[in-house]
């Protein structure tokens, strides 16, 4: 399955329930913080190293799955509502980043390091 | 581009700056929730309906868009390294949900809508 | 009750139970995220107006309440842990806020409204 | 200063720029988010272990002293907005944690811990 055929069924999903008139961007950023906040909680209180090994826990990898796809699933849903194409935009931030964290300059470094 | 080419190309990009060692689980969902928020501050003052325009103005649209691919960069980077497939699960979680939200029962209700 | 007494009673729970060693300021930074959340999800749905009336529900009143309370709780925790003065740091940015948005300038106007 | 005394502070703030418009529980919320996550930003590539000693760099500690009053002074105007009492909220939430988590079951235990 491809991002457009995800967008349609979750496009259809929600048409097929009259849940458009809930999914405007405002609300919708809302529940993409909710899901993400979801995901956080599974991590709140392990250390780096147990937060590596998560998926080792079948429950809680599984748990971590679900929760990953909700995420997934409302910003799919909320490019798909402002038209914004996910992949093109992710390409284009790609190569505008490779410019702003030249390797040389960024190499082992967490103090530049702010984003991606 | 497909998600897995995107997903290369971000493990290849932090890789090259030795950030491997930054991109734990743990980290790399507080990245996401920055992001997110990121995306929140454009929508936090607006009303629904200005909501729905956000992207009728060109420079909000454009930065609408960076935050959107910042939070789509994480979210991959984030299921690469847990070793998460994006696309089946969120594929296995619309399912779920359509069983959780039966057409008739949930048409039209905010009060159950609790999820996607 | 006051914001210190708050902190005390906090921190002598953490204490009892030997909660001391997961309530490092990354840990508690997302416990305060999270809890966030959980009181955004009251209002995803809601139109503004209905976030306004939100407490004239008992139930829903009483939910607000609740998650109010743990952010509340995990800033005071991580405010004590960090050695962070609120009521002094709060007074500060609002003295700080008064110059940055002169009444004259501010009025009405969410384009320059980013702050409080 | 007291709670109260800040949020009188904030109140009459908002009064004099007519912010009040804006500062809507829905809105008001999206604000927290978005001042946590930068409060979380500042954490987000540090060990647990240099999260502790944050305060030690004068310039970063700073940083966290400001994110952290913007977070208390959204709160405050939130639970102000709302009606809510944060001192006896807390207070209260306190008091059933303490039955939630007995001390001798909860000893040094993050598996039951998801909540302070």
């Amino acid at each position: 399955v491809s991002i457009p055929d995800l967008q349609r069924s979750l496009r259809e999903f929600a048409a097929d329930r009259d849940w458009e008139q809930f999914h405007v961007p405002k609300n919708l950023v809302m529940a993409l913080m909710v899901e993400a906040a979801e995901l956080t909680e599974i991590f709140q209180w392990l250390t780096p190293e147990q937060s590596s090994a998560v998926m080792s826990d079948p429950a809680r990898g599984e748990h971590v799955r679900e929760e990953i796809a909700d995420v997934l699933g409302y910003l799919l849903r909320l490019a798909d509502v402002l038209g914004v194409d996910l992949e093109s935009s992710l390409a284009e931030k790609i190569t505008k980043n490779a410019v702003k964290y030249p390797v040389e300059r960024s190499r082992g470094s967490a103090a530049k390091y702010t984003e991606l």
